[in-house]
């Protein structure tokens, strides 16, 4: 694999997928923006979640809830308490650090008493000293004591910055389908098993960012909360955990890029009894994408103790009453789009003097899905009404600068999956030439069949 | 017109359109979840802007700006120092009050030296004294001096919390277009006359949120910023005055709801020379929906000054460099979405013993375009075949519970446009009934023409 993630940036940046995050200002700290082609893209990726994990389901239905929530939310699922690094500072230059990355890179694993998440504050700072550890900026080594550095940004609602208004961006969208599992079980008159999903921004404020959009401050999930019977667990793991990695699949990703990696029993939060990751093999290396996780009834039975309302569920056949357990495929919108960009990206040599640059999207991921190419400037009447009758049903794009084949190189950089080219003969035949992007044959159709085709080809 | 807020509200609540926020633990101050109807409602309200707005436009394009701007932005944009509220502060029991708002309900307009807008503090204040204005709360007159509130959100990224790390939520989308202005010119090879359209939240530290979802401090935005040559601004913001209004009844909003406020020139800020709001009258009274604003070259000539960036745009084939104008059309995705809801409402008097609650929402808008009933449990494989097909191009129902006549009834509610009964026939005839939400009528379909039959109806 010969693509580099400084040629996946600059196509992005070139072709108006991704640009640095207000860019004018010199940035801010790995923020990015999706541009025309981008934000299609990246709609077009939650569509197709939304599609097979909410439309389409027999058991699913969706949620958007908001982005400031009441603060016991965060004490119920524990991210007050625990969504914490450890942080140390060069006393010497000011510079602020990861304890534990800091452990990591400078003491070899088989030096470590355990995995580093595990180890204590107190063994931290003597493992500092011990190894005489140096500040990576200046080379001294003269640190402070380790912190509790609370990962999710706050704010203060209202007009008092007093402790009372207090509030955070939710570091996650999960917490919001929890505190609504028994409004939308009773109001959608849901049966177990049934799942609640959700697209939405959530925030955390890592300490080092990077990656492009792999890693970001601000970001989007895809997010299901599946509720069986407790037992059934097993079972409903087994299932999602195939129902990602297919939706993947469908979608064009190539499987040898893609691992499921299941987590050791040690690597296990005490509330989940199972996790697996999906994996991408981005340039970079593997990466993230997806984590499915088994939750047991951690999340409501903490949201039950804390607001001492009942969210158990009752069945009304069976005359049980229990919290449900809960399956939870979570994906990182921005990854998975990164992920599909990454890999339809190809520079394919055509001949000895010619090569191109071309995504291979899927026709439903694809920005735009035709663009509309009149031969000459004269045809531009004919190939605009084509242009006007496709763009009711999709994003299309009309090109009329350049040679045709300098057209169809452009589109190739967009993803555009058929060109359709307005000649002369079309007035006379009523036909078009659709080119296909990854095969580059040409086939001429009626221009009344282009709807019919196109509807077909982007169908998942 | 005889609904309240509180009838709307109850329906929401109780269909699965919105919920309270955070329900369980209280609520947060005025924050509201869309649950599954309403986020298929939400969801519809902002495809249909987007498909009107950018993707049948041969002007437009779309973006996705990340909330999280450098604050640069907002020393450009003059939110740092502009966007205040005047606070004020009972000393006896500690409340805060917007002044403005303190006086304009204290003191008759003839008596004020001018518009609150207008006035400064040391005015307000003698005003406050002068005319012996009690606190609300407790009803003494001791209040502090007047103090400027910022109303954006203020947060920290990274891990001090120093002021250079200082950030906002942004409090609009607006400004998220205007820095990437060149980079979507020049990569989308873009012409003067050309827009950008965004979808997104925003955040204003409101005082007094309230009327439901329609002032809230997280709220989404629906904005086209649409640039074009001096001189042609006038032009540009009669086509998007009229566009805005018909994009609205379009989607059936009746138009004696709807009214146009032309902004006299003693209300529009310095940097605008044309303002229209358009206006729905809600059962609380007439509220803003959307608002037009040309807002001349003020925008991109402050970013050009703050970050010494060149933002002209250079006209090649006349030769021509200039600061674009702009024409803003802005709508609020949430208000929008409430005016929907309310418009839709009907209590339907059928006979002297029946009557029902329907929401009469464009089919383009429901969330549910069908719901599938069998006849019988025993037509349940049948009808789930129906489901299943139609559950690939949109959000169905499925709905086996209960008499015919009450699954009507909940679907009314829904704002379902069609109801699709599977019976004893429909095995032999290949038939199903197709029931019609507002006229109530039933015509026979054959089940192969049921997609073309809602596609042709959910069209705008």
């Amino acid at each position: 694999m010969s693509k580099t993630m400084e040629q996946i940036v600059n196509l992005a940046k070139q072709r108006g997928f991704i640009f640095p995050g207000s860019e004018i200002y010199g940035g801010l700290a790995n923020t990015w923006d999706y541009g025309p082609l981008g934000v299609e893209l990246k709609n077009n990726v939650k569509k197709a979640w939304w599609k097979k994990f909410v439309q389409e389901s027999p058991y699913n239905v969706g949620l958007d809830a908001a982005i400031l929530m009441n603060p016991k939310t965060w004490e119920a699922s524990g991210h007050i308490t625990n969504f914490n690094d450890p942080m140390i500072d060069c006393k010497k230059c000011k510079s602020r650090f990861r304890a534990d990355k800091l452990i990591e890179s400078n003491i070899p694993k088989e030096e470590l008493p355990g995995p580093v998440d595990g180890l204590n504050f107190a063994t931290m700072e003597k493992l500092i000293e011990s190894h005489a550890i140096k500040c990576p900026e200046c080379g001294e080594h003269d640190f402070t004591g380790i912190r509790q550095f609370n990962l999710m940004f706050k704010t203060y609602q209202g007009v008092t910055e007093s402790a009372k208004d207090e509030i955070y961006l939710r570091p996650e969208t999960a917490q919001g389908i929890f505190v609504n599992f028994k409004n939308v079980q009773r109001t959608m008159r849901k049966k177990i098993p049934f799942g609640i999903g959700q697209v939405g921004k959530s925030f955390r404020n890592e300490i080092t960012p990077g990656n492009f959009t792999f890693r970001t401050r601000e970001f989007e999930q895809l997010e299901l909360e599946f509720f069986c019977k407790p037992g059934e667990d097993g079972k409903w793991f087994q299932y999602w955990r195939s129902f990602g990695f297919e939706w993947l699949k469908s979608l064009n990703i190539k499987e040898e890029n893609l691992r499921l990696r299941d987590h050791e029993k040690e690597e296990l939060p005490h509330y989940s009894n199972a996790t697996t990751d999906i994996e991408y093999l981005f340039p970079f290396g593997w990466g993230e994408l997806s984590s499915l996780s088994s939750r047991t009834d951690y999340d409501l039975r903490r949201h039950m103790e804390v607001s001492g309302q009942d969210l158990q569920y009752i069945d009304q056949n069976l005359n049980e009453r229990y919290i449900p357990y809960v399956i939870e495929p979570s994906l990182g919108a921005d990854r998975v789009t990164l992920a599909f960009l990454a890999d339809a990206y190809e520079e394919q040599k055509i001949s000895d003097n010619d090569q191109r640059t071309v995504l291979h999207l899927h026709p439903a991921l694809a920005p735009y899905k035709a663009s509309i190419l009149p031969l000459s400037k004269k045809l531009g009447d004919e190939a605009q009404a084509i242009y006007r009758e496709l763009a009711k049903e999709w994003m299309v794009d009309y090109d009329e600068t350049g040679s045709i084949g300098k057209r169809y190189r452009r589109q190739d950089e967009a993803g555009t999956p058929f060109c359709i080219t307005y000649d002369f003969d079309s007035k006379d035949d009523g036909k078009v030439t659709v080119r296909d992007r990854d095969s580059m044959d040409q086939v001429r159709l009626p221009i009344t069949e282009l709807t019919d085709f196109l509807r077909e080809k982007i169908s998942f």
